[in-house]
């Protein structure tokens, strides 16, 4: 059985600066057809910085649709055109002041493919020299250090609460045993 | 500084099926104003499902958003007031056909906090039990067994593209340790 569904009509819904959202019309294994609700995402990086001294930086931010403030791997959106690595060097930049002289893809994945298509390209980035923060307008956060060996065993406790981070840290765990 | 962003008008963009978009105007700690985009989604179950043999169960479903199929660990949505553990039981059994007698937390996580609400509640099932699978109408998929180590094996190296599958796979790993 081939399991594509073909689009057969398309309707965008919203337009917006960070997703666009759209519903396919389509045909289905069995020849009937449905509808798919579909989350257009540019992509984003996601980094896990961790220092000559064995330390993880993350960020702490207020993240609207979750209600809360959340600890997270620096990540960010790509911009049109951008490779995933010029990236991951200016989120470093931007969010933690720091620029990786070593930067390792871990792996690229998606996030939640049953909606949307934000695929999330993930890096180990050490050797990291510290700049100033070129701060940004709308960036509001808060950098937290923690050793690596606690982070991943903060990861394993269930003291993360967001996919890349727990990825980041899991993947970056078996990378460097 | 206090990092929450406060709401004060929201507009629903998009009522769907499976997700619902608004935009708040918030106000930054800095007091200005700005926009949020917020994907709002019910929420979810992923189960990595692991057999007497040391298999693991994963399912390959053509995915729309990506254009293409994945090959994921079973998952599914919660519905309107279903807890978890059901939620869990009830996607195994439909995706394939199994019933598990110990389930365990492994994590509970958002997919994608910067614009989305998605949580995913992530269980290890063991002591599984056959069951014929109801077929669902609108669910083509094909099951597919890996043997745990070999699963592991491909998370680390890049070959699985989707976030709650390479969490629940790492974490089952050093659960399993």
């Amino acid at each position: 059985m081939n399991l594509e569904e073909k689009s057969i009509a398309r309707e965008y819904k919203f337009k917006g600066k960070i997703v666009n959202v759209r519903v396919d019309t389509v045909i289905l294994p069995n020849g009937k057809s449905s509808f798919r609700e579909v989350v257009e995402h540019p992509g984003a990086v996601a980094i896990v910085p961790i220092d000559s001294g064995e330390n993880v930086f993350f960020v702490r931010q207020f993240r609207k649709a979750c209600e809360k403030t959340i600890l997270e791997v620096p990540a960010g959106k790509l911009e049109a055109g951008e490779n995933p690595i010029d990236c991951a060097c200016r989120e470093l930049q931007e969010e933690i002041g720091m620029f990786p002289h070593k930067l390792d893809l871990l792996s690229v994945f998606y996030t939640s493919p049953g909606f949307s298509n934000e695929l999330i390209y993930l890096y180990l980035a050490r050797e990291l020299q510290s700049f100033s923060i070129e701060k940004l307008d709308d960036e509001f956060l808060r950098i937290v250090k923690i050793p690596f060996a606690r982070a991943v065993e903060k990861s394993i406790n269930g003291e993360f609460e967001d996919a890349k981070t727990l990825v980041g840290l899991l993947l970056a765990r078996s990378r460097l045993q």
